[in-house]
């Protein structure tokens, strides 16, 4: 009889072993990997159409392959409006059952966790570098080129260096005004973006257990802005009623062994953290509200991937009931889905946004990644919600996107500059 | 004592003698007149701009002066947001009060109809040839280039050839589900998209009298699609009642003599008139829908300075309550400004729109000129309550528009062809 040696794992480790057919995987060991969910928008998806037609096989699993075409949407000139009917094409040709066409779709990353198509012990990939969101399902996901896309496509599998993991442990009492969104840009402010390359982001501790499942998937979504492979989260009682309500398979939670081993343990004690603000042009130029409230702003962008879900307008629309928009500022609210954007209408928050002098938005990526819905001119100066704030990324090079969470986003689309929400009250 | 000679004048020549100072006017005469409101956009006024600051003067009457950037915003790209960022400077240097900014304005000519800046009596120029719209309210009102708007953003006044007139007569019963769209569209069909060349149409009888203000709105719209200098419908009730609640400025009520001169009169029955399409690719090549149904469609759009009112999404909603929108289709629906989005909000009709599956745009009129916000690729056809279907209008050259009212619209989307709204209900 074999005797099989037990081997503590991370969260990461066992669900890259599950999908490897392998009792245990380590570290930097490369593997093959099944794939549950594969992904892609209307910029990656035609690349990833074009290769796999070279392969010239059907799709190992026409219902594993989900398209969303979000990013150029409703479509802002002929080249992506072509991009996104490539796509479209695709998925009627091999009858996919999972694209979501305009007016019945979202940003992919708020949208496939809320359509339950993603859950706890899935390896997902997607051609998408935030697709590492999912994490905070308990999942194994992560961006790849579109490329390695079509080859999973048709292979059911691809191919993967296991990460060593970094272990992040939040104790204390997050203030008021301090969500996800800090915890994570507190996180890469201190380790850097490259603070966690080709690792996985395991979060945990009492301040994640105490916090939303929206707040949670802010947090997996920058896990990349980092430089990490992957986000993750354990499985709690959240996750399962997030999940139990969604999913459409089967899932099986796993979590960390208590003595797996990681790379680097990080604790923090977050009570009395600000609200934060990442300066241009890095995530990782972090600081606190109070010291960025004399910086004017033309553009105020509350959405995205990263913050465009029913808490985060939830924390806006609070912030901005009764207010209004300065002048000088154009606040574009982006919801994430149209069930998002739905139950935003059916709790007032639409209407709250409208009558405070904000440009609402169906849902795209389109500012985030200065794609459309609202690009900067020269000089212009943003604060988003968004997830990056590299040189140029949503319009001019000389423009300048500062990242928040959307309590100070509206905060500051209220006061003309950047502020904390006690500010504006 | 000078004895005045009494001239019989349509109410275009009234309003254009009263602005030229004179006791009355000819057509064919050129005449220099004094203009009460002045309005550009993001596309055209960066060229009056240019132009006007070359003058080296203040503005007349910066109340006069209506700047909306309603074209390409949200910006889609950073030539927009460049373009968008020379008005909103300009607007800021010259303290203009009527600079709209994102957020806080709509499509112009469903903006500043609503916003009470122009009223009947008005002599009103726009870079933008469906400034003829406001012709609904008893106003001259038309259509200039940047060049000559920008003249006139110095001296207050700008020359015209006064144009002949046309008098159109509709008699008898409007059938449901048909409406001013399809007055002006059969009007069009009849008399080409020359037939009005440089002449005023006057929209008149019994059934203009039962129009909401809103089809009237959309009939004058569409002068221009015959060519028309100006369309124009007297004040009545209906007008006044509108306008006291909105005007900013006293206004004047002029009426055509009952022996005014027209260079024609067309009398209509429209009893048992059609909702009607104008097939591509010119808004005079009309049929009745029911020669229509064997069109399939990809993309139905729903507003535009045409049909971007509340009447306009209150037809749509009664179509789309309850049903889905065809899975071939998208469906992008435009409340025509800030305010009209925040009614239909309250009347549930956004909701409507969502449910059914369709992307509700801020106010923009992106698709109508293959800007942005749904632009079709290649092959790809639909329909919309806008005003042109020129070649390439909304996207590739080889794409198709389809013009109808928002009934039909609507119903279309959810039959993923051409519909009239009896077929889907």
């Amino acid at each position: 009889m074999k005797k099989v040696q037990r081997v503590a794992q991370t969260i990461t480790e066992k669900i890259l072993s599950a999908h490897a057919g392998k009792e245990f995987v380590e570290p930097g060991e490369l593997i093959s990997a099944k794939v549950d969910v594969l992904l892609a928008n209307d910029i990656t998806a035609p690349l990833a159409i074009k290769e796999f037609e070279k392969i010239g096989v059907p799709v190992f699993d026409p219902a594993a392959v989900v398209l969303v075409p979000d990013h150029f949407t409703p479509n802002k000139d002929i080249k992506s409006a072509e991009q996104a009917k490539v796509v479209r094409d695709f998925a009627r040709e091999h009858a996919l059952p999972h694209y979501f066409e305009v007016g019945r779709m979202g940003i992919e990353h708020c949208l496939l966790p809320e359509q339950g198509l993603v859950g706890p012990g899935d390896v997902i990939i997607g051609a998408d570098s935030h697709t590492c969101t999912y994490g905070a399902l308990g999942a194994f996901a992560t961006g790849v080129g579109s490329t390695d896309l079509a080859a999973a496509m048709a292979l059911g599998e691809t191919w993967f260096k296991v990460p060593e993991s970094l272990k992040f442990v939040y104790n204390g009492e997050l203030g008021p005004w301090v969500g996800g969104k800090d915890l994570i840009l507190h996180t890469i402010g201190d380790i850097g973006v490259e603070g966690a390359l080709y690792c996985a982001m395991e979060f945990t501790g009492p301040v994640i257990e105490n916090l939303s499942m929206d707040g949670r998937f802010t947090m997996c979504n920058m896990a990349v802005e980092a430089g990490a492979k992957n986000g993750i989260i354990a499985p709690d009682a959240k996750t399962e009623a997030y999940v139990a309500a969604r999913a459409r398979r089967p899932y099986r939670v796993y979590t960390s062994d208590p003595d797996a081993k990681y790379k680097e343990i990080y604790e923090y004690d977050v009570t009395g953290l600000e609200p934060l603000v990442a300066f241009p042009h890095s995530p990782d130029n972090v600081r606190p509200v109070s010291e960025a409230t004399h910086i004017t702003i033309d553009q105020v962008v509350i959405g995205s991937c990263t913050n465009g879900r029913l808490d985060d307008l939830r924390l806006a629309a609070q912030v901005l009931s009764g207010k209004e928009v300065h002048e000088n500022v154009r606040l574009i609210v982006i919801p994430g889905t149209q069930e998002i954007y739905r139950q935003a209408l059916r709790e007032g928050l639409i209407e709250t946004f409208i009558a405070a002098g904000a440009a609402v938005s169906t849902p795209t990526c389109g500012p985030c990644l200065g794609g459309h819905m609202g690009i900067l001119a020269k000089g212009e100066r943003a604060v988003a919600t968004t997830n990056r704030n590299f040189v140029g990324r949503m319009g001019h090079p000389e423009s300048e996107v500062y990242l928040a969470n959307p309590a100070v986003a509206a905060a500051s689309a209220i006061a003309g500059r950047i502020a904390s929400p006690e500010e504006v009250r």
